[in-house]
């Protein structure tokens, strides 16, 4: 059932290592990887089984990993690595003796224009991003839309910064943000740090809603914040000029299920 | 004025190089690194100039840097590096054209048991620690506290995280968060995923407030949850089991700075 493969130069191990480094390789490949105990269980829970399995040595005598295996990975194949030939493949520095990959989940439909959405514009850092995805999924939201520009939602270091987080949204990358917003049966509420934006605390909206956040530095587009038509920014107390994103995010997402949840107890 | 150092066996070079890559050298020497004209200008305006700035030839050729070292710079000792030299000291991708080394800041005084804190117990992410710095300056927080094993505060990636935050902060690196607790003049406040645990949005406070954020996956340790009194919980209509830690800090400190916003207008 399981194999070893210790040769670098073995083509299963070539074609492995391309996918852990590689976007194109992965687009090409249709397969995504997941590093760690933790996300083979998430994509267990939301898809079944990975498609391939590999684990190394030690991983082999790691009660989690091996629980993981017995529970979460029956009809993958199974590939045992040397331990120095797992290091190799691995993108964190202590590799977690576990990787599995998966096919890319494909989205036919296009988003729906009635859904809480969470539209990202031209997010760069892959830890960043990861951390959005699971902000938004932590508050509720199911549907997030990704400008052509933001970096590789699928890559293994979003992957592992969103947690799982990826596999309880339905993820549109390379979206036409304007489109959607246009089109779109809520509001659009971007933030920006612009004088015509109004206060988290006081603005008002009406569900579905659609949050836009932008790029560090540039923010959200000039005409992505025409079409999301209203602009919001939180009010700082402190002396710095900016939040990061993510942290940008967190504040209104859950400024969103704090109105939601008071409206309920009241 | 100016010098151009060409050889990588310079004995400055492999100084600068050494304090870019090790926080046991940046300590022995008492320096930390600054990268990038918006860090330097931050440091300026904080401290004045700093000691040594080194500028790429291409640095030297930018608008932004030139402004950067007329107004910021002056009374620095200046270096003028060659391209290829001065991308082997930078720790990003795409070297920013200027570096500069200015003195650690000391804390002589224990911090004060009569301010608005945020206390960090082991958080390991350089990413997430210069977040945290940036997100509490900007929620108007003057005082830090960090446990002995976060990462290394003034790390080359935690100051390009924090933006600047650390120079609006009073940073008390390898605190001991359970006698600043034990001694602090108002309310302890640990995140905690435990049934304890109250709502964010049903817990009342006193100023001054403790803010107590723990490492993902360990959370915070269980001394300083008792020394803290108080814990908190944010609730989460989605599927996730938790946030990520800077996610979180976010949204319970700008939680704060809501509450003291909507009494002042009230």
């Amino acid at each position: 059932m399981s194999r070893t493969i210790l040769s670098r130069e073995n083509p299963d191990f070539r074609h492995w290592k391309k996918l852990l480094h590689s976007a194109r390789e992965r687009r090409k490949a249709g397969l995504l990887v997941l590093e760690g105990v933790h996300l083979v269980r998430d994509w267990h829970t939301a898809y079944g089984a990975p498609e391939s399995v590999l684990v190394s040595d030690r991983g082999m005598e790691n009660a989690e990993i091996r629980a993981c295996l017995a529970e979460s990975c029956v009809g993958a194949k199974m590939v045992r690595l040397a331990e120095a030939r797992f290091a190799e493949l691995a993108t964190t520095a202590t590799p977690a003796g576990i990787l599995a990959l998966a096919p890319l989940p494909t989205r036919g439909s296009s988003p729906a224009p009635d859904r809480d959405s969470l539209l990202l514009d031209g997010i760069q850092d892959p830890g960043n991003l990861g951390t959005l995805l699971r902000t938004a999924a932590a508050a509720g939201i199911g549907q997030v839309l990704l400008s052509a520009d933001c970096a590789d939602v699928w890559s293994p270091k979003t992957l592992r910064a969103g947690q799982g987080a990826h596999f309880c949204l339905d993820i549109h990358a390379g979206a036409d943000l304007v489109a959607f917003l246009r089109n779109f049966q809520g509001e659009g509420l971007a933030t920006a740090l612009t004088e015509r934006a109004e206060s988290l605390y006081a603005i008002q909206w009406r569900h579905p809603v659609a949050w836009v956040f932008g790029a560090e530095g540039q923010g959200v587009r000039p005409e992505i914040l025409t079409a999301a038509r209203k602009q919001v920014r939180i009010p700082m107390p402190g002396r710095m000029e900016s939040l990061n994103v993510s942290a940008a995010a967190a504040i209104c997402l859950f400024e969103m299920t704090r109105r939601a949840e008071t409206t309920r107890t009241a």
